[in-house]
């Protein structure tokens, strides 16, 4: 089975790996530290369009995402850039649980699984 | 590739989606918030039982499970109802992790990787 | 499909799963929990090796890994580890996220997606 890896970040992992039909990013999360969870989500979202454009997919083929939290507090603030982004006729499943992130300015990160 | 999504919830996301012969279920939690976490666990688990027949498969084809504990101690208390639930000839892979759910009552979720 | 089930623990869980081309670690832990987090991330890795043996496949064909650290402070040196692993001409996709674990004594838990 043919397998394609994209964007390695410092020989560590690759930003999005597919497999036959299957893709699946990295966790990902916003560039810009400084921003709120909306503007973090709505960055680590762009950043997973472009990584299943890379595997020549996109978020109306998105079976699973996994939401990591800083504070679930922030569950209905991350939930607004969420709705503004996902394919309405496409919802995936989801989780979404608190998590310490890498770095104390993060406030989400996000994984998903797509198809083809 | 054939995508089936059903069960949507409040326009956030399905609760469980099929693509060929993979199926995923969102992270599933009790309805009942009051009961302890061994009654949440067996809520949760039929649930998926629910989620997925709806995707034309059954918890004895289930591949992976992802359980989060509000509180990692509730490990044995969960497991008598996993126990109870789970098909003992095909016991899926599973990792058991703590983690702060979305409403303070909430003990426990679960989400799961079946095949059809 | 045909499901392959290895090395069930405590009749709870297997703690290998390969369905089709996919194949899913448990999430895997040293044996050793008086290893600090480098040598508990390798011996976690060895494991992981062994359980994808069990199905055919190896590190070089893993999609995701997902890391939960007891401190995520500790990814630094859990990185000295998955480098000295990790095959860097296939990096995986991973997501690496603090959560407590099933014993105190245990700093990092590693599950892993691959394809055969």
């Amino acid at each position: 089975m043919r397998i394609d890896r994209h964007e390695p970040e410092a020989g560590v992992l690759s930003n999005v790996v597919g497999a036959g039909d299957l893709v699946f990013t990295a966790g990902s999360v916003a560039d810009d530290l400084s921003l709120d969870v909306k503007g973090q989500t709505r960055e680590a979202l762009a950043y997973i369009d472009q990584m299943l454009s890379r595997c020549g997919t996109s978020k109306s083929k998105v079976l699973f995402a996994t939401i990591w939290l800083a504070d679930i507090r922030l569950r209905d603030a991350m939930n607004e850039s969420w709705l503004a982004w996902v394919d309405k006729a496409n919802l995936p499943a989801r989780a979404c649980i608190e998590a310490k992130l890498a770095d104390p300015r993060l406030t989400v990160e996000i994984a998903v699984t797509a198809v083809k």
